[in-house]
């Protein structure tokens, strides 16, 4: 079943139909994307044109000089049906329909016609209404916005998949302009045939995706979402973004895609029950995923804080706790270990405030005990390099030791004051850590880990 | 009242006692920056130099050849009572002690004489423990961390208040990534006499500054705190990040600051009654702050939504709703004066989805007739700017001259996606509209300008 979704992003072959030789046109931005980016073999298909950007045009899908593994489709509304079954009869095996004008205007219509088509002929479909996949390990992308207006992010090990390609647009940038990289990127618009399960199953056995993040305002198949993800949570978490909450949202929802968004409180309550991390808003929806994608699953919700600013200990303390988390006093054995190795002025506990007289190995001797320590099942870390005796880089060598000999998941709260510091909080991220700019989000983060070892927990030992 | 802390504020000359040579020290920095940036008149006190960075030094206090009237004291905590005894019988008039070792490492005793000296010889007093004061304006600049470990922001409209010197160089740090202003950086540490009700009293008739925000763990004089909110929060907005308010974090704060941090519950209802507009996190406490020093208040909760993607609608809906705003049904006159003025396939209502093919003056018409609806109080206007015929000079413009023409608050979601996109919000910024990037927190900003008004307005009766 997943296999059969290879051909929209393991393709070798890729047609172009609707190719255009005008600049501003879809047809266009999309074909020069491809031929600039993708390493197979692509083909513009265009009735009226002998060749397009110097390659060779093709009249018609049926006149393709091999089956291609997928058509990019952005022809106008009604044609795509019989584009499709065009497809079909090449051997063509799967097809993104760019175009809108269906479900969305309320054409409903002309969308079950192209699903038929589609069944039909055999042919897999992702959309009509979407901008398609972006994949940057293979140079697949069929966004139609150039680079210059909608920045792309490189490649990394979060698959976005989202039902807006607006919101789904607005991710790419954000993530792009963080420096975030992502497995795939899949717009899948009004979803006429391959919906959420279907790209669940796919991108749980996809090598380079290591979490499942989705937009969604509405599942049209419930079940079948909840299925899919039962199967995929226990070994890959999924994140999802459920939007249309509130009353007055999903009513919006209904105007915007034409589509029920349902009771909330059942999505929050199948989500829960297939173990899936659901999250509130953008910045959890991404901090959530990063998190997932970096870090071990930690063994309770008991979180150790260790920090140089007092005030930053009592906010993260604060955002654990409304997060459900737990910050427990520090057990004897461990506190007495730490007060003899740091100053005897310093007030051991959690928050431990190592003062603005830290440095690096005392940083180094609070994450040890601490990770050591049978309360604590997950670190936060914040260290302000403001003061005289703290050192960015020796910080970030003892993080990753501590994080690789111990094994318990760490977050990291700090901001680029410096190019020095901007450089190793890449380096922790590159290795692993996940960076933070607020001890809220990074609280927000570590919820995330802990809800999906809780929720995913129960789908293992029935297994 | 509040003129007795111009002393701090607005001095004419200074007295760094305590003044080193050696590069490193605090008492070095301190002298420095203040030689680099004040434009008044600068004494460095010690009594074992002639001179330091070219300047003449004074042996003690008593020898300062005027009565300064600023006091920087950076002297071994034991030797502040006397130092601030002299300053008195010099005629100073007020003294930033930056020292620390009195109550927040349980040294209450101490604390208690250097209060007392200072009330003896009528110097006002701000800390101990504490960052002191950074005032852009009148480049006046006590945070002894030079400015290549923290950045400082430029001049602005928000006085931040902080107890915790640590998450006030956070906040500066992000203020000064951000591009933000302040009028005012206040920390105050252990408030041994200048307290927040004081400096609410200043600030409140500072003409630089357009909102106070104040980051406290525990007020030691709640009421004489509440009086002062109370006479400024009608005319002048006062927001309030309070930590400390789960039970763990609460004990936190007792051991980090030696200060109880009292039932949170207490605190939450005596906000509410003088007006106070509390935020829950640090992104919330900036961009509150941001939003009331640049936005006319709104007579009511309901929000009209101007968007070309219709997720962006969805999550902002959710977003407001959450945060006990609404989002009205159009008003039959605006639908149909909206229709009238936008493409025939466009559907019409709140959120207005203005689609892909979006231009500039479809947002002018949307916004036009949502701020001269009856029904609308505030708008939220989020611009994709990745859609063909979109164009952010002229949508700019376009924000800008609605919000003269019709007084409506407005905020904007928008990335800074291409230079020219962040060219833009940076006007739209100077101009008096806050831009965010996600719809959650612009929703939360609205919502904080609506308890403001909320909150303030049953003050303003009483009056």
């Amino acid at each position: 079943m997943a296999r059969e979704l290879a051909a929209f992003f393991e393709p070798e072959s890729i047609a172009v139909v609707g190719a255009s030789r005008s600049p501003e046109k879809l047809g266009h931005v999309v074909l020069r994307q491809l031929l600039e980016g993708f390493r197979g073999r692509v083909y513009p298909v265009n009735p009226k044109a002998e060749e397009i950007l110097g390659v060779r045009c093709y009249p018609s899908v049926a006149d393709l000089p091999e089956p291609v593994d997928l058509a990019v489709v952005v022809v106008p509304a009604p044609v795509t049906p019989r584009v499709v079954e065009d497809c079909g009869r090449r051997g063509v095996k799967a097809a993104i329909v760019i175009s809108g004008g269906f479900s969305e205007v309320g054409n409903e219509e002309l969308e079950r016609e192209l699903r038929e088509a589609a069944r039909r002929s055999g042919v897999r479909l992702i959309g009509p209404n979407c901008m398609g996949i972006y994949r940057p390990s293979v140079g697949l992308d069929t966004l139609f916005t150039p680079s210059d207006r909608l920045p792309r992010p490189g490649p990394g090990d979060v698959a976005i998949l989202t039902q807006s390609g607006s919101f789904g647009g607005a991710i790419l940038t954000w993530l792009a302009m963080e420096g975030r990289g992502i497995s795939a990127f899949v717009s899948y618009g009004n979803r006429a045939d391959v919906d959420e399960a279907d790209l669940l199953r796919y991108f749980a056995e996809d090598p380079e995706t290591r979490v499942i993040a989705i937009y969604v305002e509405g599942l049209r198949d419930g079940r079948g979402f909840m299925e899919a993800a039962r199967e995929v949570t226990p070994s890959k978490p999924v994140v999802v973004f459920k939007a249309g909450r509130s009353q007055r949202g999903a009513s919006a929802v209904r105007s915007h895609t034409g589509s029920l968004a349902g009771s909330d409180a059942a999505y929050e309550a199948a989500f829960k029950q297939c173990g899936v991390v659901r999250t509130y808003s953008t910045e959890e929806f991404l901090d959530a995923s990063r998190a997932l994608a970096r870090l071990p699953t930690p063994r309770g919700p008991r979180v150790g804080i260790i920090t140089n600013g007092g005030g930053y200990g009592v906010i993260a303390v604060d955002a654990l706790e409304e997060r459900g988390m737990e910050v427990p006093e520090l057990d004897k054995a461990t506190a007495e270990r730490l007060r003899e190795r740091l100053p005897p002025f310093y007030p051991v506990g959690n928050p431990l405030d190592l003062t603005g007289s830290s440095t690096p190995e005392q940083y180094l001797a609070g994450m040890v005990e601490m990770a050591r320590s049978d309360v604590i099942d997950a670190l936060i870390v914040m260290a302000l390099y403001s003061v005289p005796l703290m050192e960015p880089r020796r910080t970030t060598d003892y993080i990753l030791q501590v994080l690789r000999d111990y094994g318990k998941p760490i977050v990291v709260v700090s901001l680029d004051v410096t190019p020095e510091v901007a450089r190793e909080n890449s380096r922790l991220e590159a290795e692993g850590v996940p960076v933070f700019p607020s001890p809220e989000r990074a609280a927000s983060a570590l919820a995330a880990l802990w809800r999906y070892a809780r929720l995913t927990q129960p789908l293992r030992l029935r297994r």
